[in-house]
């Protein structure tokens, strides 16, 4: 089947949706993106996505070119042509098409590019790699310093997923000056006891909506939660690790750089934490 | 004038050149890019920028999709369409449309997307800031750790650019740990008597063609060249400074964070560096 997808106000068929080659998005990428999980049809915390949507527009002194209401009803438009029940949409916003090439912005009147598609995953929540965990390895993090703010500047990450792959592993932490900063695209926890400790908020790692959401439910089911660096030694020797993101919720992680962490096993709080999320996430879905 | 431009094979008016939305130039930042400069209808040091667009996508592990003589071929094509006597064709590759969004790499047989547009400007050669020069400020560089792949992550020399701007200066220089790496799109050097300092080659700073073929011409010239870090303060107390790029050619600067540089005026080496490039680059222009 053939996506609709949408481009700048218009509904197109995937293999139409295309963007100026002079778009800011793709000669400078200069531009942001959220990813918002679907669910049963409904979007799992559209508002947290959008918050940080436009948080991240703002750093980059970018405007915003749609409503919250625009945003969704295009998502639940898309939601509906496609007959997503399970999936993700993608939604990117450049500084638009300017017609030519610099690296001064262009002027302010240059219309931002909207780009949002959905991606079907049947079975999301039921992702079998949540029963066994995910390996990982580590690998420097060679990121530019502002990894808050979720521009599409992506190539790092994608190497690191590469080589991860071509290790036999699902995935890589990221690690600068000693300590992990994220995974590749998602926010790295352990626990020791019934502490979960994961990196403060600041410019080295992205504010995962997911990561915001998990907290809050840890800290009302009793956990202790911990916000401060680690190391990928302290991560071995923890008892269990994980990672949240908006796609893959919570994910245990069982092995970093070939050592078993805890049991090697998918252990009890990343896995009651994955239930409480969903449980409370499909509640509050829209 | 619409401009034609080159897209994957195609010759098309500029205001019909598109890519994907899912190319992963636009979703992925995963691309690298040259600019080779025009002077009377001539390519500058063509061979030097499509050897290091070579390397650019061998270290990112990406196929070359066109023979040399195929982007020459390209090249001049644009060239005489255009009419352009002085100006710039700009050149990306990025790893192509793989159909969706995924960090993984797409499978090897997807086809590269290939770019190639014209900017004219005429009297390049003769732009008047090469006789006031330039005034900098620096700014932190908090670019990711890869500057000497040339990846079309240009968001923070973007970025920086506009701050530039914002402060009624022409360019930033870029520091890391104290130390200058260079500008926003150009090498960094200070003068100090007979001798030409500039940022030793790593991964640190783009490994400028303009900036290999001044190196050579100013040991032809009998001037000293040492390759090692400065400071802001160096620079400041230096006799002069200037910026190597390809489209700039030698461009002095006079200023660096409200400090004159020297005499606060450009000075003789700078004057003869572009003197000589711009004349040998002319008898070698293809």
């Amino acid at each position: 089947m053939t996506r609709t997808v949408y481009v700048n106000g218009e509904y197109l068929p995937e293999d139409r949706a295309t963007v100026s080659i002079f778009d800011r998005g793709f000669l400078m990428a200069d531009g942001v993106y959220e990813v918002v999980s679907v669910l049963d049809g409904k979007l799992l915390d559209f508002d947290g996505h959008i918050e940080r949507l436009k948080r991240s527009l703002s750093e980059l002194s970018m405007g915003n070119p749609l409503t919250d209401e625009e945003y969704l009803n295009v998502q639940r438009t898309l939601i509906e042509n496609n007959g997503i029940t399970d999936g993700m949409i993608y939604l990117q916003v450049t500084r638009g098409n300017p017609g030519d090439r610099d690296f001064a912005y262009p002027p302010e009147d240059t219309v931002p590019t909207v780009v949002m598609f959905t991606q079907a995953k049947p079975g999301l929540a039921d992702n079998p790699a949540a029963k066994t965990g995910w390996k990982v390895i580590s690998v420097e993090d060679l990121r530019w310093s502002r990894r808050d703010i979720k521009t599409v500047q992506l190539l790092y990450p994608s190497m690191a997923k590469m080589e991860a792959k071509a290790r036999g592993v699902d995935d890589a932490w990221l690690v600068e000056d000693g300590q992990v900063t994220e995974g590749t695209s998602n926010n790295a926890y352990i626990v020791k006891g019934n502490t979960i400790i994961t990196r403060a908020l600041s410019h080295d790692i992205l504010h995962g909506i997911t990561r915001a959401a998990v907290l809050r439910f840890a800290s009302e089911a009793q956990m202790k939660v911990e916000e401060r660096s680690f190391t990928i030694a302290e991560a071995q020797a923890a008892d269990e690790a994980f990672i949240t993101s908006a796609s893959a919720f919570v994910m245990p992680v069982v092995e970093i750089d070939g050592a078993a962490v805890g049991a090697g096993q998918v252990g009890p709080v990343a896995t009651r934490l994955r239930e409480i999320y969903l449980e409370e996430m499909r509640k509050a879905a829209v």
